[in-house]
Parts: structure tokens; C-alpha cells; sequence
């Protein structure tokens, strides 16, 4: 299907259920997708960062497209990451995700690489051009170790090469500058500008953002759906307080101890425990080398899921 | 073949010449292999970063391992980097270059996942046991953002996970630690501690590192070679003048205009420049993203050439 | 005078004029005051990062305190930085800016020297201890290269270590959890949590922050009041459009050029030229090793002003 | 007294004893000035980050230089640190400590204010044209957060701005650029190459650096000295049996528990305990905020000092 322009609303970045042996377990992504689903999302984002799609092969990575896709059918969108270290490697992967399907690409800067803010520019122009789909930028400092400037996002919006933002960067000021450079300027139509965020979506909305992509939403998306809908509405003041209920939601990520793991296992292990507790998906386990939560902090997890209703 | 425990002398990080098209050039690729072989280097490297392994996908991952370990046999052995971000994804390049023949597999910690040390551990342990060769850690801050810890690589090292290190951190005196760590644990023996720098050459063989993996040894094997030679008789004034040589060879790294692009760019578009120039390989042409040097740069990168005696 | 508690409103951090030779030039740091009061401020904060604290002698900063405290008399609360690396250093400021009679100081975490959270807390704890007035901590990463965690904020506020924060990280969701934190804790009261962004303050005040310290504060008083007010009033579609018009005024940052100056030699540069343009003060220099702007780039800068309705 | 130009040998940071009080202990001060120069040093640098020079109070900082330069007379050249954030402020400690009489100023680039190759330089140009005595970069980003780049020092040097540089960088490569740039530029000479490392004093002068600044040389400046004398003798097997002496003794900073304590205070926590386990100080205490060694992190200190025979 074509992806509306601008895309709005709630799109999670989708976890990807594994089995014990660290295969991907389909019937648990389909029920997730279907959890998604009824929680009223407007699209689904498939091999970001919240999907592990640092840790997937290229095997299960088209498992994932291919089951999620053939799943939602035109219901809607479904957006993939093709996430690699340079272009002919993320070309690679637009091949494999849009054969399986996807309705649009996301795409970091290169990484690994030393780059630069030409080479990064060169490298949207080459994948867009050679893309089937539209292309979305997908900042996120944290795993890729450059940020994306605001200026180029809207000389690449300005040019037809991107067609939207995911911005995982943590700099709401630059996302601002994203957010209202694309609306004045004259050639920019349709550029969709969606927060990664999942404690500042009243902020991110409030400001003329147009969609959230929060990983936490794969636990909440009823409560995610919610609060967006409180704040196209404009009632500010329940949407702060919707917020505020996912912010202690996400506390969550707290509950794996930093001294025996790193923060990706802490979080992704958290919304894995979060959904087995709910009875979505069959099994916790995160991929290879993360490690795993124990059963207190899983404890811990199920302890925010009761405070916030869920379970 | 085995390596060698340990693994001495030069042992290059093979450049891949590409076509104008950006496909392998296996005859240029083979051509530097025997100008390496011919300066009297003990190992390859291929697929590492001055590979331009970030770029290549996978089937050209593969053509390059292929094409090298065919052609040198079992005159010296290759090692082959398995440049990936997590473990899933690590295993299918440590299987794809062990099929092609690599003696020994090159492997970065977790990058763009956000990792901790556990995790690294982790990462190295299922790596060597799943891998049928040996298994040698590569530490390049500067690509994977974060740096291996002393401790953690002696500890993998005693216990037999590791087979080696290749360290490009840029931070001597940790790999003090590592050089003469090994040699005082009793549990460790014929590990391979390399220095990844131009530049130090010299001071690390001194401190008792066991070889180089220098990036300019393809454009002059033979006097990185000849340096180790020196560093080996204990002629430390002439090493220091061989080192000093190439430091001042090493400057072709600068032709490039930083305004214009990445260090990346500039230091491997020197490498295949002067590769170009020396009539090794058929074209210097760079991977996408990367931005080309012009012919001014070109130039100065032939001055450099030439002051060392190599034009 | 005791400062509110919380402190409320828009604090701005107080440029310091200088002369052509570099000395504090009191008679336009006097009149800058008298256009911030007359813009409705709730408080002044001198000595701050905006007010060159960083470039200031001793005997300088003294004369600073001193002129404005003098002038404001019990009109406003005067915060002052005591802005050093450790804190026997920090404790001779706080000595001197409150024998000039400020009403609270404004503390840092030690830098040049590494640190850690438990010698920040010590640091708080013995400033707090020798302080004669209410200590506010000042969270600036940029300069300070360590970031406040938001626990160990809560945990100093609610032992009545500290009286409150002004937050320039950046990190918008971190500034959240101590709004939030500190109003769910049942020991915190009166704690005033303010922002040191120019661009985020709508967002920040529908968080539930206290108030705003915004550098451009200086150029247009009258705006961060409006915008405050507006917030206040919760007429937040106002409030969008107040804050944007400050969004693109604060663009004069831009007029310096990056590659002959630094970004704080630009802000700086900027507001002084900006203050210099409508009148406020005498001179627009900045303070050594500070590079000017050149005429075309305060030309700019007025350009800035003119649109948004200042000049 | 004149520096000399170039300086050479192992010129000490001198650590800064203080009483249980916090007050400096000058007697201890001058005992550990006895115990360096019946070591052999050839200088003595004061006010350093080894001196705690960050956390002492300008009174302090100026008893300091008064008590050094008074008890070594004409000796050896006593060396200042001038650290301060910026030019103006860095002025007025030049003026301190020349008058107190310092033979050389020893200065970083500016710190905590946002910072600009081109500030750097006029930073050094202004401290050097108002300095009376010499003046030497100091190079230290884990404390400034910039690198002072190899081809500025030369630069500074070439002009007559600098006369030394003291790197404590930790970058062996860039080091090596300004010992051989030195070497051949025609318009440098008698400029000062002097490592700041503990781990590496054999390296550094291997490739032509004129002497060390080791902290670790408080505790064993014999140890330091001799060092320094085989690399002049070209005795590199006993240098380097030598340096690995020390990198084992260097070992003393890892007793401070990393859980509990800053690597600041690990580090001059443990010279300050083996000053005081060798009985030159009286008392180990270290500046606020630092945290104390606890007893048994001192008994892991003792018996690095037992290891290498200092007790």
C-alpha cells in the first residue's frame, strides 16, 4: 500500500518474539502484530532497533518482512528497517525487505565507517534512488554515533530524497527545527516527522509532530493510541497525564541491574517479559549476546505492568 | 594451514580494488596480494576495515576470500575479519570466509547494539565455539565504540577464547597491558598480540608485540617489513628511521580535504591512489558512500609517493 | 531577599557587558537589568554560563554581583553561579557572590576534574553545608562533560540539599523525571525546577517545569514573559506560536561562522550584538580568547532581530 | 633561573600534601620536594593535576608555588601550572605564580567554555605575550575535553609562542608528530617534548621526546631516573625491564574501588597513601569531593610498593 503522507498517528517499532533455540517465533509476531492492531496503531515498523534487528541474520530478518506483511495485508502500512553499515550493504536490504513486501525503508547513516555529512547526504540520494519505496531517515545517535542535522534532513525533505524522520535522537530542540523547518518551507509536502521517543509524545505532538514510533508501545499500544488521541484533540491536560502513566510504564527498562548488563538488554528484555506476561508472545528470551533478565527482575517488570493496569 | 601462535611479522589488511562499477576486481585484488607476498609479509588480512569490509556486501565478501585464499594456498595464512554487529550476524560471516578457506576470523565487539562488557565476553565465547578456526579480537574504538578492556582480553585469552588480538584503539599503554600480560600469565601461551597503527610500529614491537597490521603496508610492504626486521635485530636507531619514513608516507592520509569528507574516505582514497599509481591495481575508485579525491589530491598524494621513493 | 520556592517565572541569565578593554562595564550591565525587570522577570541569574562567568577574574565576577544585587535591591531574587571546579573552589565563590548579597547560588558538578556520582553528591552536600543561601544545581553537560542523573537530584532534594535545578542537558526526558519526581515525592516541597533552553520552554512549562532561564531571555525579555504567560494561562496554541517566534530569533546563533569560531564565541557574540543593536548596552565585545563576529555577521544578527519585530 | 631549552629528564608533578584540615601541609610539601631531587629529577612542576591543583583555592595554589620555588632556589627550574578556564582568568594565575617565582607557566586550552582551534591559539598567543616566564601547552583532553592538535603546537612553537608541550593526551601517535615536526621545522628550536605518561617513558623518549612529567614519579623518582638514563645510554632491554617495573607499580590506581570512587581519586589516593606508607608525607588525606581509599584499598597500595621494593 502507499504510506499516507504525512504518516501519523501510533507506529511501533515491532519486538521480534524468538524461540528458545533463538529462531523467529512467527505465531508469537503475528499475535503481537495483532495485539498492535487492535490497540488501533496506524502502521507497524518492522527491524528497528526494538525489533533487534541488529541481532537478527538476513534469513530471519526476510522471516519477519515477509510474516508481518503477508499478515497485515493493506491494512496498514508497514515499514521496514534496512539497517546496515553503508549503502551497498543497505541496498542489500532494501531488496530483501521491499520483495517481502514493505511499504517503505528506514535507513540510518552509515556507521562502523568514519562518515561525514556529504557522505551521509550521498548515501540517502543512492539508496533513495535505487529504493522502490519511499525512504525514511532514522536518527539515532546512540547506535549509529552521528547525528543527523536538522539542515540536511530538510535539504534531503526538500529534494524528494526522504519522506520522513524517525528521530531516536534525544534532542527535541533539533527535532523542533525538523518539525517547523519542513512545514515553512515551500517545497517540503507531506514529510512525515515521527518522534522514537516514549516519555516526550505529548512534547513531540504539541509541537506539530506528526506520529510516534515508541518501542514501549508494543507493551501499551491501547495506552499509546490513547494519548494520541488526547492530544490531536488538544485536551493537554489528560494527555500530560496519559503520558506521564506510560513514563512510569517504561521504568521498567530499570528493572535488569546495569552492573551485570547494558541497556538494550535492560530494555528489550523488559518489553519481552512485559508481553510474555501479558500472554502475547511464548517466550522472553532476547538474541544472542544480550543478557538475560533473572526471574526478580522479571518480578520487577510485572510490578510495573500491575501499577500501570496492565496485567 | 594453522597460524602460527603466535603469529609475527607484517600481516597487511588487504585493500579491495573495485571496478568503476564497484564490483571486486579480483585480478587487481590478486596482483596486490602477490606485491604483499612479494614484500616479504608473514599473513593477510582481508575484510577488515581498510578492506573497506563495512562497504562490501555479502557476496562480495565472499568473491574476496575466495579469490585471496585460493590464490596464496598455504604460503602464509589469512585471516579473515567477520565484521558484524551482534553474534547471529558474526556466525554467518565466520561461516561464509571458513568455507572460503580463511585460517583465522577477525571479530570486532557488538557495535550499533548498545553492548557492556558482559556482553562482549559473551559474544567472544559463543563466537570461538561455534567457529572452527581460530579466533582473534579485533579492538577499533574509532568504528565500534567501545574499547576492549585489558582484563577482559587477557581473561578470554587464558581461557583459550581467543587466539589473538588485533589492536587499532590508538591506546598504547592498554596494549602494554595486554603485550605483557600475556607474556607473564602462565596460562597463556602463543597468543598474538598486533598492532593495528602506522605509527608505532616500532615502539610496539619494543614493548613486545608480536607483529603489525598496518593499513600502508599495502602501499609499502616491503619497508614495513624491513622495519620489523630492524625491530627484530635491535637496531632501534635505523627502525626509528624506517618508522619515521613512514610516518612521513603516512601524510598521504591528509590529501584529502576534510571539509569535504570523512577520514574514511580520505585515507583509504590515499591507499588505492598510490595502489593506482604504483600500477598495482587498475582503478583507485572507493566504495559508496565514500567521497573520491580529486585530482589535486591525487597529486599530493603522488608527492608523498615520491618523497618516500616509491614513484 | 528569600528566593520563592519555588521560583517561578523567566530567571535569565544575566549577560556581562564589557568595555573595549575588557573590564565590566556597570552602567550597561545596570541598564541590561533595568530592560529585564521592565520585561517582567521574575529573578536574575548573574554569573551563569550566558553571563561569560567562565571568562570573568574573580575580581570581575565580584563586581558583577556587587553592581546588580545593589541595583535590584529586595525587587527581584538574584541567583549567582559559583561556577569553579571542585568545591574548594566553588566555596570561595559562594563566599564572595553572597557577601555581594546574592540570594541562592548556582553550583555545577566539579569538572576538568573526573568525577563520579558519589563525589557529585559530596560536592552538593558540602556546598550545601557551608552555603548561606539555598544551593540550585546546574546541569550543563556541554561544559561540565558529566550529566546530574535525575535520582541523585531527587535524592539531594529531598534531603534539602537542593533547593532546585536549572537544566541545560538537553535531555528532555531526564528533565521530566525530575519534574515528575519531584512532585510525586512526598519530601520534596518547593523545589523549583527550571529550564535553560531558549526553544523547548512551552514544552517544558506543560511538563510542569517551574520556570525558565533562557539565554536569548536577555535580547527579548518581554517574549519569554509573554510565553511564560501564555503557558500559564494554558493557552497553549498561543504559546506555540510565542515560543516559535523565539525559535527563529534564537537562529542569530547561526550568524557566526563555524569555521573561524566555536559555538559559544557565536551565542555569545550574537546577543551581545543583538543587546548592542537595540540599545541596551555600549559595546558588544565578548571576553578573551572569545572570536568576534565580523560586521557582515552582526548584520545578521540584526537581520534576526528586524524579523522578529525588535529593531 | 633560566629553563632550560629544551628541558629534559623527569620533571615531577609535584602532588600537593595537605592536613587533615584540607590545609596545605608544607613541610610535607618540602620533604617531598627532598625526597624528588635526591631522586635526580631536573625540574618540578607544581600546580598540575597531580598537585590537585583543581581543587586547591588560590591561596592555596599561591603558598604552594611560594614554599616550592623558595625551598629549591636555583636547584632546578620549578615549573607552575596556570589552570583556569579561560585567558583572562588563566592571567591572573600567571601573575600569582611568576611572582611567587615560577620559572615556566604550564597551560591548557580553555575548558568548560565552548572552545575553537582558532580560540586555542589566541588563548596561548595573549597568555604568552603577558607572561613574563615560558610558556607550556598542556595537553590533556580526559581533563579539557579538546586535543590540542599536533600541527597547532607546532604552530605556537614555530612563532615563539610556546616553549614546550606537556602531553598527557594519551595519543602516542599525535605525540610523535610534534617530537619529529619539532625536529625538522628550521624556525623551532630548543622547544620541549615532555610525555605525561607513567606507562610509556621509554616510548616516548625512544622516538626522540626530551623527558617525562609522571606522576607515579612522586612515589619513585630513583625509579624514574634510572629510567630515563638507560634510554640515554641506548640500553633499551634494561629501559624497558625498567618501565614494566613501573607499569607494575603504576598498578597501585586500580586499588580504589571503580563502584565507589572517581579515577581522580583512585589515582591520587593511591600516590598520596604510598608517599605516606614510604613515610615522605604526613598524611594521605585528598581534596574535596574526592573519596578516600579505605583502609584495605591502602594495604593494596602497600603492597605495590612492596613488589617493586619501596618498602
Amino acid at each position: 500500500m502507499t504510506v499516507p503522507a504525512p504518516l501519523t498517528g501510533v507506529v511501533p517499532p515491532v519486538c521480534t518474539p524468538l524461540t528458545p533455540e533463538g529462531e523467529v517465533d512467527v505465531p508469537s509476531l503475528l499475535r503481537l502484530v495483532d495485539h498492535l492492531l487492535d490497540g488501533g496503531v496506524s502502521g507497524l515498523f518492522v527491524l528497528g532497533s526494538s525489533s533487534e534487528a541488529a541481532y537478527l541474520t538476513d534469513r530471519q530478518r526476510r522471516v519477519v518482512a515477509e510474516a508481518v506483511t503477508g499478515h497485515v495485508g493493506k491494512e496498514v502500512p508497514v515499514l521496514a528497517g534496512a539497517i546496515d553499515m553503508t549503502t551497498p550493504r543497505v541496498l542489500d536490504h532494501v531488496r530483501s525487505v521491499t520483495e517481502a513486501g514493505a511499504d517503505a525503508v528506514v535507513v540510518t547513516a552509515p556507521f562502523y565507517a568514519r562518515t561525514h555529512p556529504a557522505e551521509i547526504a550521498r548515501h540517502y540520494r543512492l539508496t533513495a534512488e535505487r529504493s522502490p519505496v519511499p525512504v525514511v531517515a532514522y536518527d539515532l545517535p546512540a547506535s549509529v554515533h552521528s547525528k543527523l542535522p536538522a539542515e540536511l534532513v530538510l535539504e534531503l525533505a526538500a529534494e524528494g530524497t526522504l519522506a520522513g524522520l524517525k528521530d531516536s535522537s534525544g534532542d527535541e530542540a533539533g527535532f523542533r527545527s525538523v518539525v517547523t523547518g519542513a512545514r515553512a518551507h515551500p517545497g517540503i509536502t507531506g514529510f512525515s516527522v515521527l518522534t522514537g521517543s516514549e516519555l516526550l509524545v505529548d512534547a513531540a505532538l504539541a509541537m506539530g509532530a506528526d506520529g510516534a514510533v515508541p518501542g514501549l508501545a508494543n507493551v501499551d499500544p491501547h495506552g499509546y493510541v490513547r494519548l494520541y488521541e488526547l492530544c490531536r484533540a488538544g485536551d493537554w491536560t489528560a494527555a500530560r497525564a496519559a503520558q506521564e502513566r506510560l513514563c512510569a510504564l517504561f521504568g521498567m527498562v530499570r528493572a535488569g541491574d546495569p552492573a551485570r548488563m547494558g541497556g538494550g538488554s535492560a530494555a528489550l528484555g523488559a518489553f519481552k517479559a512485559a508481553l510474555h506476561l501479558r500472554g502475547v508472545i511464548a517466550c522472553p528470551v532476547t538474541a544472542e549476546p544480550q543478557v538475560p533478565l533473572s526471574p526478580e527482575e522479571v518480578e520487577r517488570v510485572g510490578e510495573s505492568l500491575a501499577a500501570a493496569g496492565l496485567l
